[in-house]
C-alpha cells in the first residue's frame, strides 16, 4: 500500500461508537496522512457525520458493507424525550436498529465488523485497526464465542498483549480476563520470559523509544525478601534477570503500591502489571479519558478507547471523543 | 481526662520522625486544645525543636523518659557534608545515635517509644496514638518479632482495621500484610461480615458521617456473573447483602478497575480493598504525600503519616510533614 490505511470499526450500533468516531475524525486534521476504512453501517455513520457536520468529503474514506440499519429503518434512540422527536423513540432489544440497550442483532453486526477488520489486516489490505467499543452482552446475545475484542484476537494469536497508555502513565497486562486465582497460577518464570520478549517486540513497532519496563511484584512489598510470598524470589526476578541478561530494559519486581507512583508522569516508563486489576486500577485512576488501550505481540497493531458503548448516554451528543482521538493517533503512528 | 491527651511517637530515632513532628507543631495553631505527650528521647528532640525555631513551651507537653541518646553523645547524620559540622557525620550501624541507615539500637528504642505509648493509651493515659515511621529493619536487627505497629497492635487487636484517609480517596483494608495467595484464601463471608461490622464502630468513632462502604471485588469486573471467577457470588455479595440488612450502609461488590475511580473525591465514600495492593495502589497514586494512616477496632485510635523513615534525606531539612500534621489533626479530632 503507498499510504497507511487504518481500519476503524464503528462497534455496536447501539452505543456511542459512530458519535466518537465522527467528532474523532472532526478533530484529526494534523494526522499523518492516512486513509481510512470505515467497518459499518453506512448509512448509520453517516447519519451521525451530518449531525456532527462533519464533511466526510475531506477524507479518503471508503466502506465495508455490513449494514444493520436498512434503508426504509429508523434508528432509534432509548429514552430521551429531548432527542425522541428527532431521531428515534424508546426501544426494546430485537426492534430493529435498537440503541441503548444491549441488542442481539447489534451483537452480531459489531462482531461481523471486527472479523471482517481483522481478515483485512491479515491480508494487509490495512496496516491497524482501531476498534470502537462493542457491547460484551450484545455478543453474548448473539450467540458470538468470544467475550470481547481481545479474547478474539488471543484465540488468533495467543500471545497477544494488552498495553494502555495515557500521558502520565503506561501499563502492560502480563494476563487480562482471568479469575485472580488463575492469574496467580500463571506466573511461572517461563511465560514471564516469553511476554517480556514479544512485549519488547511489540513496543518496538509501535512506539518510539528508549522504553524502560517496570515489573510490579505481586505481593505486598513485592513478597519482602520471602516473607510475604515467594513468587517473586522463585519466578519473577529469575525471569528479569534473565531477560536484562538477554538486552531487554526490564527491572524489577517493585513494591507494588510503590511502583505505579514511580512511574507516573515518566514517558517511556511501561509498567508490567501481573494481572488485570493490579494494571488498571491505577491506570483508571490516572488517565481518566484520554487513555488508550493497543494490543500488541500481533503482525498489525490494534487500538481502541479506554471507555465502554456508553449505552446511557446514547443519542444525546455527550459522548467525549478524546479517548478515540488518541487511539486514532497511536494508529496512525504505527 | 480532662482534656485531649494525644501521644507522640518519635520513631526510628535515625529516621525524619523528629523533625516531621517538629515541623508540625509549628503549624497546628488551629488544633482543638490539646496536650502532647512524646514517647521518645528527649535530646533528640529538643534539639530538633531548636533547630526548627519550633518554641516548645507553647504546648502542654511532657516526656516519657525513654532516651536512646545520653547527654555525652552526638546525634551523627550519615554523609550529609553540609550537616557534617553542624549535626554529626557519617556513620556505621552499632554506632551510638547513629542516623540513616537501619540501626539496632535505634530499632530497640522505636520499639520502646510505641511499646510504652500503648500501654499508656490501654490505661487511658492518652486517648490516641500518632506515630512516627520506625524501620522495619531496626526492629529486626533489634530482634522485634513484630514487623513493624501494625502487626503489634494486631497481636493485641486482631480484630484491628488498617484504613488509609485523604481528601481525595478513603480506603479500608480488609487484609494487609499477607501473601496474595493468602489474602485470596481469607475471603470469607463470615470474616466479611465480622469487617463490616467492626469498620463501622471504628470510623462512627472517629469520623463524622454519613460514611457509603464500596466494597471493591476480588476478580476482574467483580466476576462478572461468575464467569471470571467465583467468590463474588459465593462469599462477597451474599456478605455485602446481610450487612446491608442489619443495617451497614455497605455496596458492592464493583468492578475494583472502577470503584476507585468513581470514589475519587467523594468524602464520605469508604473503598474496602480486599488485599493490600488493592487498596493502596489507587491511595498511593491519589493521595501523595498528605496521606494518613488510621488503625481502627480498638479501644484508641492510632494514626500515623503514610511515608517511612527516609533515610536517605534525614538530617537534611527536607522531610514534609504534611502527611505528620494531617495525622495529628485526625487524633485530636478522634
Amino acid at each position: 500500500m503507498s499510504r497507511t490505511r487504518i481500519g476503524i470499526t464503528l462497534g455496536d450500533p447501539g452505543g456511542i461508537g459512530s458519535e466518537v468516531v465522527a467528532k474523532s475524525l472532526r478533530d484529526l486534521s494534523r494526522l499523518p496522512d492516512a486513509e481510512f476504512v470505515i467497518f459499518g453501517d453506512p448509512i448509520v455513520f453517516r447519519s451521525e457525520a451530518a449531525f456532527q457536520r462533519l464533511n466526510l468529503d475531506r477524507f479518503a474514506l471508503s466502506f465495508r458493507d455490513n449494514r444493520v440499519v436498512r434503508d426504509d429503518r429508523v434508528v432509534r434512540d432509548p429514552g430521551s424525550p429531548r432527542l425522541a422527536g428527532r431521531r428515534g423513540r424508546p426501544c426494546r432489544s430485537g426492534q430493529p436498529g435498537c440503541r441503548g440497550i444491549p441488542d442481539k442483532d447489534n451483537g452480531a453486526a459489531s462482531f461481523r465488523y471486527f472479523e471482517d477488520a481483522v481478515a483485512a489486516a491479515r491480508a494487509k489490505e490495512i496496516g491497524a485497526i482501531v476498534t470502537a467499543p462493542i457491547s460484551k452482552k450484545s455478543w453474548e446475545l448473539a450467540g458470538i464465542p468470544w467475550r470481547g475484542h481481545t479474547e478474539y484476537l488471543a484465540s488468533l494469536y495467543p500471545g497477544a498483549i494488552m498495553t494502555f497508555w495515557s500521558e502520565s502513565l503506561t501499563v502492560a497486562l502480563f494476563s487480562h480476563h482471568l479469575p485472580l486465582r488463575e492469574a496467580l497460577a500463571g506466573i511461572t518464570k517461563a511465560k514471564l520470559a516469553k511476554f517480556f520478549r514479544t512485549l519488547k517486540d511489540g513496543l518496538e513497532a509501535v512506539s518510539e523509544g528508549p522504553h524502560e519496563y517496570l515489573v510490579a511484584g505481586l505481593n505486598p512489598h513485592a513478597g519482602e525478601d520471602g516473607l510475604l510470598g515467594r513468587e517473586e524470589l522463585d519466578e519473577i526476578a529469575p525471569a528479569v534477570y534473565e531477560a536484562r541478561e538477554s538486552g531487554i530494559p526490564v527491572s524489577g519486581p517493585f513494591p507494588p503500591d510503590v511502583v505505579f507512583r514511580s512511574a507516573l508522569g515518566r514517558p517511556g516508563k511501561v509498567v508490567i502489571a501481573l494481572y488485570h486489576d493490579q494494571g488498571l486500577i491505577p491506570f483508571k485512576l490516572a488517565a481518566f479519558e484520554t487513555g488508550v488501550n493497543a494490543t500488541l505481540g500481533m503482525p498489525f497493531l490494534r487500538t481502541s478507547p479506554d471507555h465502554g458503548t456508553a449505552f446511557d448516554i446514547v443519542g444525546k451528543n455527550l459522548a467525549d471523543p478524546r479517548s478515540m482521538i488518541a487511539a486514532l493517533r497511536m494508529a496512525c503512528r504505527s
